[in-house]
């Protein structure tokens, strides 16, 4: 049983590598639309997105986040497109974390969909945390707030997905 | 700019209000399978997946959840299907809350492909920190390391999915 959501769920993959080509404008504002209508608890719609394509900030982002993982390697492997969630604390909005997770999850399938590739970067809290990411938060309008969830890197594939890792077994189960 | 996956996100809703008629199994294994193809933190595929038709089990589930909101409905809205997500503490998998938030939302947007409606439930994890959930935990033979961290009711639609709700303005930005 499968339809072409089905197959988009099963066959999307965490993407590394992204090839030169620049995501068109209408491409990935149809990824955030499909951020947006992820439910929220109450239908609060706290998260906040923010696609960065500002080669600066890209690298500002970048330095950051190696930063925080202590390396100076590209967490956002190159990709030309980040895009940031961020959430209220989770004092001011107890489903912070699991709506902002459906933002990013919607936007992850919506890009594949598209033939576009993205993955999934954390250290955004931390990042925004320091002196700096809080002033970058202020430039990028957000409410200071509010907290880095995660973030996408979205590009073009280099090369054609490869086929999903195994499930572990046991996944689920079914109570009758 | 659309296909089907869009629009199956930008249609989706939160339903609560099911018919009689049941989940046939091959389209309850499909919804669980597309649970198990959320990305996971390095691929660690830590969440589990419980799906109860228990009739009986239906009921605990319910009581325990309206004891914890302190009212005598069935926070579960009716469902012959809820299917529970478990995951490790965060102490043990900082992405925890993350991933399971992933695999919740993959399973309501297949359920909607499959013509199914659900609705995200929440106070599991203070269900069963119950002695009585705890117990449960253990019969559905869910390691007690584990938390509950949310569930759908699952079920057919008693009317058609209403209009999305109004999204808020500023959601996304796109800084150039």
């Amino acid at each position: 049983m499968t339809n072409q959501v089905i197959e988009a769920i099963c066959s999307r993959r965490s993407i590394r590598k992204y090839s030169d080509r620049s995501v068109e404008t209408d491409k990935l504002v149809t990824v955030l639309e499909a951020g947006t209508y992820a439910p929220t608890g109450h239908n609060r719609q706290d998260p906040i997105i923010v696609a960065v394509r500002n080669s600066g900030i890209i690298k500002t982002l970048s330095r950051l986040n190696a930063g925080i993982m202590g390396t100076d390697s590209d967490p956002y492997y190159g990709a030309k497109v980040i895009i940031l969630v961020f959430v209220p604390k989770v004092e001011d909005n107890p489903n912070a974390v699991q709506d902002g997770s459906l933002v990013l999850g919607n936007m992850m399938l919506a890009a594949h969909s598209l033939g576009l590739a993205s993955c999934w970067i954390n250290r955004e809290k931390q990042m925004f945390s320091t002196p700096e990411g809080k002033l970058l938060q202020e430039r990028l309008g957000v409410d200071p707030a509010y907290e880095g969830l995660g973030a996408l890197s979205l590009g073009y594939p280099l090369k054609p997905n490869p086929k999903p890792l195994e499930r572990k077994k046991d996944y689920y189960r079914i109570i009758d």
